[in-house]
């Protein structure tokens, strides 16, 4: 069998997928998929079926050839409310210790599975972005937002720990280990000013500008070096944790892939030939 | 035995404490306890004893069932000057290796008890707040400052390294690898303004206002569910050091347990009312 | 054998160093090395030979028993701009797996020698500071630059991934990981304000000050507790992914080691008779 043949039978088309509980849009290359939550009316709260949809799409993309980045945002105004109080919340409150296991288990599968998949994911983030839809713009790559946009990890205020899908693990990683112990002590909201001087927003655009903006860096990414991107993310995921002697060995290892690629070539002659390179992911 | 009168023999109340050191208050209700260095005329330095006291105190936190949340803070306008220069430099200066080490494992026991306790720490730090008293501040949960403070982690100017109670591993968690690489390896004063740009102060207040404002910031605490503010401190502690995949299980676990509890079903009926919860810790 | 004499064969030293491939001055006292990159006509790019002569330097350092900081600068107005795209980029991307190998574990190499050295390393940059430059800048213990300094970590531009001689597990540690991964994924320029405001330069002076600015420090840590800081350079390299206890115990026993130092004594003699301390690095 081919090599190409070999890597169809791993790698598949994602552009077909059709979710029920968002919405998804490819560009016309298909390099850019944009997921948007649509409960627009609950400020697009998530819900057991829609958790886990979006779980086994982040982990279908781990094996998707022709989607290069991702852009996650909302409709209406919003981004995300977080789990939905009489579809999540009441439920739960009714559950024995292991269903409630599985239930925090599936919803940090959707964090690692956000992370572990190759593609940048850039976060549109406009409105109300609470609870697990705080933890959806932390679990992303990049985070865009509005002046207006409100973050508040508030799983205090329904009784529960910060200690939610990676949090108190996570959030300190961005902005610190003070300002996110406030954030999860309190679960007061973090403004728009905050988030882009702490280092959570990568930047504040407005709000008719948000999604277009979000879609140029995406589509920056998407053009660029991605299997290379890839490296970078998983990178950035495994290193926050090691010693200095292994990361450095770690890049050493990942980084000498990378310029075995033809990619890495194709960027060489295209600055030596004062082009723009074109980059084919391998 | 009751699971009751279990408990009571594992817990212990704490409002009867009285050290003799510092000074310690209690709202009437005994959750926010104010626990004042007070040697006002010193600025508060630590002395072998009160270090030992201190540390003696917050342990016995973990067990104390009445209190929520602590204030720390000092007399006369000033948080605490450190180690004092002449009750603990110079008979440090004499010291075998075997005591050396004794004394710095002391001072680090303090760290960790800090740490250890369920309650979240408020620092209340006005004035001076240097070496050891900089390292009480960064040992706290939450950081109120004025904007008078001057915070010198000075351990350089007395000729030790800035590897003092864990600052080389916590402070650089607070406000980066570069700043503290700068404050420990100079013992300058961190300015208030600093403090807050850099996440080290959560916010500053008027001299006037600060001790009303940390302790209401620890009341809104202590009113909260406090077991699972003792949650998100344990996980705030020890995920930072860990990968991405084990601290997302880790907090499925904790969370799980949070879920169960009485707290998260009175915050849900609370909602459902539309009243305020009252929690129980349980 | 004495002592003295034994310590004499363990040490070298370092002001007799030759560098071919970039400038060395020393402080008349020996105690300051500034070493420069100079081949100003390319914006002092590096070749396989100075990342090779640079390594070696900075593992001598650890041996040297006179020079006690570095400043790291350039000439000509800028800091360094990488590897050199002809005599590094080009050669690369004809090279066998094996032999990337080898170059990207000595370009680690070299992060890890900067860090390892005791001595605290003072970086100097003004104009381009990219690519390996900019990471010679991380990989440095304080950062100084000038109002017009533009840092990029630019290897996706190149096809490559961020992380190259250890920029996705260290520039997280310096800016949080949000910011890390905006700089490492679109290879964008941090402003000289962004790079002060997010804690990688330390401060910023114009290009006429520069240079003695980091001397000037570099002088300040020069004339302190040398050992105490080499110890402090030690544990703000390995605590970052220690647990809390553990990294409380390190500190314990390196504090142990300098409170057991002349030079902990000369400090509190110093301070006791009113005199500014002299230091003797034991």
């Amino acid at each position: 069998m081919s090599d190409a043949a070999t890597m169809a039978g791993m790698k598949r088309a994602f552009k077909d997928h059709r979710p029920i509980h968002f919405l998804m849009e490819t560009s016309p290359d298909g390099r850019v998929a944009t997921i948007r939550l649509n409960r627009p009316e609950r400020k697009n709260p998530l819900t057991f079926e829609s958790y886990a949809e979006l779980r086994d799409l982040f982990r279908d993309l781990v094996y998707a050839s022709d989607v290069r980045a991702v852009v996650l945002s909302g409709s209406g105004g919003n981004f995300c409310s977080g789990g939905d109080v009489f579809e999540i919340i009441e439920p739960l409150t009714k559950m024995a210790i292991p269903d409630l296991l599985a239930f925090t288990r599936m919803t940090g599968d959707l964090v690692k599975a956000m992370r572990r998949c190759p593609q940048p994911i850039v976060a549109a983030v406009d409105g109300i972005c609470a609870g697990a839809g705080a933890i959806l713009a932390m679990a992303s790559d990049l985070r865009l937002a509005t002046p207006d946009t409100r973050t508040a990890f508030l799983f205090t205020r329904v009784g529960l720990a910060g200690a939610d899908m990676g949090a108190c693990g996570i959030l300190p990683r961005i902005i610190g280990q003070g300002r996110a112990a406030e954030l999860l002590y309190t679960g007061r909201a973090m403004t728009a000013a905050e988030g882009q001087a702490w280092g959570f927003y990568n930047a504040l655009h407005p709000a008719g500008d948000l999604e277009a903006k979000a879609v140029e860096l995406a589509r920056s990414l998407a053009d660029g070096p991605w299997f290379a991107h890839g490296i970078t993310k998983t990178m950035l995921n495994q290193e926050w944790a090691m010693g200095l002697d292994e990361l450095i060995e770690s890049e050493a290892q990942a980084q000498a892939l990378c310029m075995a690629t033809g990619d890495f070539r194709r960027a060489f002659e295209a600055f030596a030939a004062k082009r723009k390179p074109v980059f084919e992911g391998n």
